[in-house]
């Protein structure tokens, strides 16, 4: 398996866009995405947990409820989410899009972001779906910009990987920044494979990646109403159908891991007002369920993140995060290290504190990835989560974001 | 029942105080406090639910057993927390304030509050008591200030009222400010009263108000190592013993709820950077639990907290955090206003928008203490919650909180 470029246009058959059609003021900003494979595809999806759920998510899934989906359209900007049209504007986007591409409505993927509460208006997407179609090429980059809202970067990656002695490509785009603490679902996120799966095997491989990676994943505790993660598997590449949990299928788990790892990562790395990633790193839980809840913990406390902000080797405020968590928890056999790329220094051990230099922890803490290494010393389970700090850009971006 | 002056020497036979002995490095910060009666106390505490808990929680513990105090010592500027003799250096505060005071080590409450895993040094403890006893008086202003961390001003009541047609009084000082997110247990909060309780209905009183008062209290969501509240009743207001669920007891908790909510107002309001205090006030729940949990989702969303700060009426995100808090939530009965001393501005109405004037919602907005009001349409059960905004100041103060 490799890294390679190409993002979602990587995997054969694949082509996509980015414009601003007007949903968005600001006329530099992309607003409007399209994904679209020339051959149907299997597809997958999971979506919010949140019970306040966008319009576009209803839509999606009566769309894709029979396994298969041939393209996505999404826009920025507005979330089309407790409005009462929303279905309507929604399932518009369908047919408009489809009767560009000459597809079938019922094959659509609809998806959409930005603020609640205010109705989205068809005029600009009517409007701009002719270019968008027309400009469809090996633009991932156009389309992954369309998706951003407060991200300050595009995320977008893709690997090769080989099946049955055939090339497979795997290739995602993500928006994340703020309201991303995505339980059982995650933010937006769409991902598309040539390499051949059935509906049934690409819906379980989707559901088991995400509970150890984009459910790992917070910046701000906030469940995001219109969170989805979609993947298109068109089988361009050759390989038999995968049908089955064989080899191929843990061969293509593992493709579709590196991608949605990276994701996650580039996702709290690039979390609203966030200047570090930060990883927490558990092992020794009793169980998977402990060592994922310890990790999350600490990943999720604000007083955690502050203190990554300011460098500060603040181990109390880990053990604290672990101690109203986990259930459970035996305090006196946790230890804590911190880990950059400017080396590790252990601040806590079997639930005391041990001296330490201060400096060594501050040149470690001053780094952009910052690695919390919690040993819960009670079992062989690990778990990994990923967050950012808290900083005074995250105020300042959702003190009015609406403005 | 009146408010009156006092605080925790309201109550007869209560007196207090409050120095700097040097636990702290600013001279002007007082760094600890004492509490006593000058006849034995009915006691009733609760602690934090934290599994990573402060050594003066087990100390404390232990000698209010047999459901008896005369005395409560608390020092700031160290929890006492994750240290390997942290025991040893509680039970010695209360051997040392016992000695000083001709009273029974086991009468003695003993708190800590400050940076967790550093080692408490007895000396400057020790040093300090006999200044702080002789020190003793109707000081209730000088030990809450020795209680505080980060609190900008200092947290005391106290109420009187009547039982039996003997005068009582009941009085209070808490610190908040950070690591506020109480559950079960909370913050630091001493309660002083001369009305005669018996130890069993003094528990009951407390751990039945604290449900609705103190766990709903949220400043950042980081449940501390180290929450205590605890309550001495003397009996020198000569009633009779309250020793049953009769209107008496039902009188005293009252006055009891008077002096928690305010606490926990005056907690959220000086919440670590907090400019604002904000009110969830839930109706029409299917349940006082979904009340409960819809009120504090509310409360503790970073996204409302920011949108606060900002004056921002971005009441898709009061939808949100109902959506992913509240199991069974019907998003399509939910309505949602702003209120404030300025007037009240209705802005969603059965899970949609309704068009409002931007300027007036502001205006609302701007003021020092907002309340968000949340109609859940299914039932007739309600709630309160009590949080403040997210500010850049909460990042400063928790950036380098060790400093």
């Amino acid at each position: 398996m490799k890294i390679i470029e190409g993002g979602i246009c990587a995997a054969k058959g694949f082509t996509a866009n980015g414009i601003h059609c007007g949903i968005r003021k600001n006329k530099t900003k992309r607003d409007l995405s399209l994904i679209f494979s020339d051959t149907l595809c299997a597809a997958a999806a999971v979506y919010t947990t949140n019970l306040v759920k966008g319009a576009p998510i209803a839509v999606t899934k009566r769309n894709i409820a029979d396994g298969y989906a041939q393209a996505v359209i999404c826009n920025s900007g507005n979330a089309n989410t407790c409005n009462y049209n929303g279905v309507e504007i929604a399932t518009q986007m369908c047919d408009l899009v489809a009767d560009e591409l000459l597809i079938n409505a019922s094959n659509v993927v609809v998806a959409s972001t930005g603020v609640i509460g205010e109705l989205l208006d068809i005029t600009p997407i009517r409007d701009g779906i002719p270019a968008l179609v027309s400009g469809l090429g090996k633009n991932s980059a156009e389309a992954a910009e369309g998706i951003m809202t407060t991200d300050t970067v595009r995320k977008e990656i893709a690997v090769s990987f080989e099946i049955d002695g055939k090339e497979c490509h795997i290739g995602g785009i993500a928006k994340g920044s703020g309201m991303i603490h995505p339980n059982m679902a995650t933010m937006l996120v769409f991902i598309t494979t040539d390499c051949a799966v059935s509906p049934e095997m690409l819906q379980k491989a989707l559901s088991s990646d995400i509970q150890d990676t984009f459910n790992m994943t917070s910046v701000d505790g906030d469940t995001s109403t219109n969170d989805m993660v979609t993947i298109l598997a068109n089988g361009q590449a050759g390989n038999d159908v995968i049908d089955t949990d064989d080899d191929n299928f843990k061969e293509f788990m593992k493709a579709l891991n590196t991608v949605t790892v990276y994701l996650c990562r580039s996702i709290a790395a690039d979390g609203e007002g966030a200047t570090k990633l930060v990883e927490c790193i558990v092992e020794g839980a009793a169980s998977k369920e402990q060592a994922k809840i310890a990790a999350k913990s600490v990943i999720c406390s604000s007083l955690v993140k502050a203190a990554m902000f300011g460098s500060d080797a603040n181990w109390g405020r880990v053990l604290c995060a672990l101690g109203y968590g986990v259930k459970d928890l035996d305090p006196s056999t946790v230890s804590v290290s911190f880990r950059s790329a400017k080396g590790e220094i252990p601040v806590c051990v079997n639930g005391a504190g041990v001296p330490f230099s201060e400096e060594i922890a501050k040149e470690i803490l001053l780094e952009k990835e910052i690695e919390i290494l919690v040993s819960l010393g009670s079992g062989d389970f690990k778990a990994t989560a990923w967050g950012c700090d808290l900083t005074y850009d995250y105020v300042r971006i959702n003190g009015d974001y609406r403005t």
